[in-house]
């Protein structure tokens, strides 16, 4: 593909928007399904341009672990394939009339879900996003311009021209995708301020990625972010319970947003629990680092600083704060939360539901493991991200979230006195 | 009120809000009716305090529309106050759960309604505007931090101190309510960026306003927007209802962004309609700008040019196009609207519904006057503005669209395997 200006992509979009809006539900399902099957039948396309990125990564040394998510194999690429085929089988959002009410004079208005339009992805360098991100936004009815990372621009762009292929095969615009090739940073700050034609933007990657979008971007954002999660034992919980949901909350999935980073323990357990929940946790190489209150009830802690209240560790690490109450427990979260997910483990009803209403989260728990903020474990089948932010969507996103609404308006001559 | 850092006001904000969360709608209704009250006892000084205002904007000549804008009258206090109580008497929208779901592993996820926290309201030279936010923020549990023209200071500042004195005599943190009162540029443009402190920013205002928050807010941004609104009379329109519409669309307020600023008319029935149309016009003195097609149909109508199709007069000016069928309307009308409100007038049922689904725009109408988009009119009890945006909220804003949602999650000692 010849490097298009912004202002050419732009224009594109807008074309194939119009044409996207106006697809019914078996039609999207249709290219869904035969971009999976031309997925597939490119394998070997994809894995030889896959490895262009893959050598000139390693010729840079980039670390084992990014090149690792870099790199394609035949079962990631059928993963991507059953991907698409799984997003075909959700229930399409648009269309749906979320009410419709009769005022008394005798207008009928509805809210009507509708397609956000055009919708900005930039990524860092899983090529896996390239076809997620556009299987999610096509079944919202939405087109997707993708800017995604130098490193992996020959894979990036082979998944596009799949893609674009299978659409074009359809009839329908190949412009429903574009890639963005020209991965300079004046390119993507421009696009980042590309409203004319740009409704919406997702960052997803790191921290530093979504900081600069939200720092450039004038084209609204949805802030995907970090997760310092805690989980607060109450003086009445289970402390079996507690122990179960702390070691899979920390160790189930290290480096993902919703592992618990953060402990936080009502003193007068806190000689019942730290000591074999430390037994434990050693068994799976977690350190632990607490206050003063906590280390003198199991010596294998060391001493935390203020900095590790506020660290997203994504390690095999722990912080543990002790508290006098449920109060101070809030007022702990409050202060120091990323506002992704929190869990109270509790058998007190009082403590339950405050901690519910007043801790400031996407997700809050009862008795229950953080790792279940996750648009499949919440049920949605699919998911753009997890939305920290307050705007529009909060906590997983799946389709709904990619979509808007327009209020439709049924008269029979109404006019307004 | 001394000059308070936008840091310290920031940190007032956020204590405030941990105690507004909490607040039932009982104790936010007694504030806002205590307000009310406050606000008609303090007429006098009300009344001073503008008088300051009004004369400084007359020695800067400030134009007459302006200065009334500006203007604080007995009964608009009265009104003001009025708002208030009807505020008060408006459904509280937080706490409810939107909906809760089991899943399969026992979990019992729903969605909670919770206010936003804290809103920045960016707005010009009505001071009503300083008790109308704070009542609608309030209500939905959220700390308001306003910042209002130079020109209204002294009534800004009157207004809130009454506010803050209601608030106190309730026993609860006058900082639910904080004027900026250094105006200059600078200060506002930091505000913007105050992400650490602010969840959302509402500008109020012109074109120009809601351009320069676009452009320099880091905060996100409920953009409300100018309509140009159009009218499509089709060809099976019944004639004599499609003039009471436009007439009514564009003459019943000139001045405001639902108004009609364009005529889309299908050319076979120019002859019929545009002569007695432009009649009914000239009586209301409006002017019509129309093409070719539509000068031949109706003398009185001056030739338009390529800007009369993307201009929003706010005027007594209506531009008119003739077009050979739906698809061309529907292609003119996406291609020059703000995305504000939309209406065909017809009889046909299949273009009826391919106009709803096809003009992109936050209200669109079949029969009616587009002078009907508004919180009021559409049922909510209150505005805090028209969102032309796509992301959170899109058309008329009330209460609801001041909340967000948060996931609470009930289990019973969940992992995730």
């Amino acid at each position: 593909m010849k490097n298009l200006t912004l202002e050419e992509i732009g224009k594109k979009a807008r074309r194939a928007k119009e044409v996207l809006r106006t697809l019914s539900t078996n039609e999207k399902n249709e290219v869904l399904r035969a971009s999976a099957d031309a997925l597939i039948s490119q394998i070997e396309m994809l894995l030889a341009e896959n490895k262009l990125d893959v050598e000139q990564a390693r010729k840079n040394q980039m670390a084992a672990a990014l090149v690792d998510r870099l790199q394609l194999t035949e079962a990631r690429i059928a993963q991507m394939a059953e991907g698409l085929r799984q997003i075909a089988d959700l229930e399409d959002p648009v269309g749906e009339v979320l009410s419709m009410k009769q005022r008394p004079n005798g207008l009928m208005i509805g809210q009507k879900r509708v397609p956000l339009g055009v919708i900005g992805i930039i990524y860092e360098s899983r090529p896996n996003v390239t076809a997620d991100a556009f299987g999610l936004c096509f079944k919202a009815g939405n087109v997707v311009i993708l800017r995604g990372g130098k490193d992996a621009i020959h894979s990036n762009s082979a998944i596009t021209t799949v893609l674009r292929d299978a659409l074009a095969k359809c009839s329908l615009p190949a412009d429903a995708i574009q890639l963005i090739t020209d991965t300079s940073h004046e390119t993507a700050e421009t696009f980042m301020r590309l409203n004319q034609y740009v409704d919406v933007l997702i960052p997803r990657g790191g921290a530093g990625l979504i900081r600069t979008v939200v720092e450039h971007a004038t084209v609204p954002v949805i802030e995907t972010g970090t997760g310092n999660c805690h989980i607060y034992v109450d003086q009445s919980a289970d402390l079996s319970m507690a122990m179960d949901i702390i070691v899979n909350a920390k160790t189930q999935r290290i480096g993902v947003c919703n592992a618990c980073e953060s402990l936080v323990v009502h003193q007068n357990i806190k000689d019942a629990l730290l000591p074999a929940l430390a037994q434990r946790l050693k068994e799976k190489n977690v350190e632990l680092r607490g206050d003063e209150a906590s280390r003198s009830a199991c010596a294998d802690i060391l001493p935390a600083t203020e900095e590790d209240w506020g660290t997203e560790y994504l390690d095999y690490i722990l912080s543990v704060k002790t508290v006098p109450g449920i109060e101070e427990a809030i007022s702990h979260i409050n202060r120091y939360n990323t506002g992704h997910s929190e869990a109270i483990i509790t058998n007190d009803y009082h403590n339950s539901q405050k901690f519910l209403d007043e801790v400031d989260a996407a997700a809050v728990y009862v008795n229950a493991s953080t790792r279940f903020t996750d648009g499949f474990e919440f049920g949605f089948g699919a998911e753009i991200g997890i939305s920290t932010q307050k705007l529009h969507a909060r906590g997983p996103m799946g389709l709904k979230e990619l979509t808007s609404t327009k209020y439709i308006v049924y008269g029979n001559g109404q006019v307004r006195p």
